[in-house]
């Protein structure tokens, strides 16, 4: 068992597994986003770091199928930090919050040798979306493209630039598509460690083997938040149809079947 | 405007002011409790370090007059943490939620190169007491003792030992008395930054002398969470009566009045 897992089964309890907890109409998440750990500060702009703080935690809301409403932010900034520095990442956190209407209601702020934003948000919903067990039959779905984000990492990684739309820094979220679809859909989780490690976590049940080949996909990368869903066969069509007029690529790539599921390797984190 | 207040500015919201934000009957609080900032990896076992990340968190809900039911946990932990360490760490939040009837709801746990955790706890409250702007005549008091956070944290930077009872290391919460007071209580905080920095914030009218001398009080100690609150004249009686029942030292140390508040020079963090 990994250390991860290790703390995981330490701290386990009833809401484990899915990207928030539901308590009543609320939804609860949180996320770290920290220096050296998802970053680099090299890499990210101030304004970039708030907003992939707040984006990466929104769309834990989203894949819940709850409307995120209110946000706490935990700070931690180095004493050199300047002013037009935390003037930017204010203006990357607010541009977050106003785009999805979230008010901030309090939070905390220490002065730490590494950059960090702990955010937690606070979201409502009539009717949650989990990561249930699949049935025989269900279909596997993502939006987007895949690949992106992980580009951008090792483009970085490298030592090279990387645009300000590349994925790794701008997240893109299917938040338009995924509440429209909601009701057609069974069971959805965000892809934020790579399907590779995101997809045995989606199949809880241990008896299901994939029918498609998708080697085509790429595996390996992670925060890229697009969503990962199943549905029933018969609501393809609908979701096609929802995908179009709201302008979101979805691939249908894998049908659930009973049998053992092929496991891809060992998963691997930046 | 020093940094930290620059920053309040930044994230100014209606909520702020409070140890923790008021939705409906439920308050949200959110502290980070980080390596360097807060402590020294030497100065506290990883039990200390998981307790007082809890507690410091739930006297923020307890200074609301709200109950604490939820946590929400990011861990932020170094690579070579052993085994055992995270199994003492996940001791010291399990036993302080134990106490409170807390239930971990969820989180996130990364490696990172410091130890830190960033708590957020979700209460409940029928009657929530705020930091209100105090009136003529209110008296102001405090629970327990000052000054030994601060006599171990000296203790500790020179290179000293403390026992496991230090205040500094093993926080004490007043919520036998707290909740049973609550309704004779006007305003309240926890005193986190010393009373020297933490009546400024208290006193939030900016026409307010306090009448009595109170050198003889520890005003540069931080991290104690006594309570700091304000009650009418009338109630002293009641109050005295539940710190006795409680067995909670209450000291009742000034008297609001009309005038000038004076200040108490610079405020010193750790």
């Amino acid at each position: 068992m990994d250390k991860e897992k290790f703390i995981i089964s330490k701290f386990q309890n009833k809401f484990i597994g899915d990207d928030g907890a539901v308590v009543g109409s609320y939804v609860y998440s949180k996320d770290l986003f920290i220096e050296n750990s998802h970053f680099k500060k090299e890499w990210l702009s101030f304004y970039e770091i708030g907003r992939k703080a707040m984006m990466v935690n929104i769309s834990d809301a989203i894949v819940m199928n709850a409307y995120p409403k209110y946000a706490l932010i935990g700070l931690m900034l180095p004493k050199n930090t300047s002013l037009s520095d935390i003037v930017e990442l204010n203006k990357g956190i607010k541009d977050s919050c106003l785009k999805y209407g979230i008010e901030i209601i309090g939070g905390d702020t220490i002065s730490s040798n590494l950059i960090g934003l702990s955010v937690t948000i606070i979201a409502k919903t009539k009717r949650p979306i989990y990561r249930k067990a699949l049935k025989d039959g269900e279909i596997l779905a993502f939006t987007g493209n895949l690949g992106g984000s992980l580009k951008g990492l090792k483009a970085l990684l490298n030592g090279g630039k990387i645009g300000k739309n590349s994925r790794f820094k701008n997240i893109i979220l299917r938040d338009k598509f995924f509440y429209k679809a909601s009701r057609y859909i069974n069971s959805a989780m965000d892809i934020s460690d790579g399907l590779k490690s995101d997809l045995p976590k989606f199949l809880k049940n241990k008896d299901i083997k994939l029918r498609y080949n998708f080697n085509k996909f790429e595996f390996n990368s992670g925060e890229e938040y697009e969503i990962l869903f199943s549905c029933y066969k018969k609501n393809i069509k609908a979701l096609k149809n929802i995908a179009k007029k709201t302008r979101t690529k979805v691939t249908f790539f894998a049908e659930v079947k009973r049998g053992r599921y092929r496991k891809y390797g060992k998963s691997e984190h930046f």
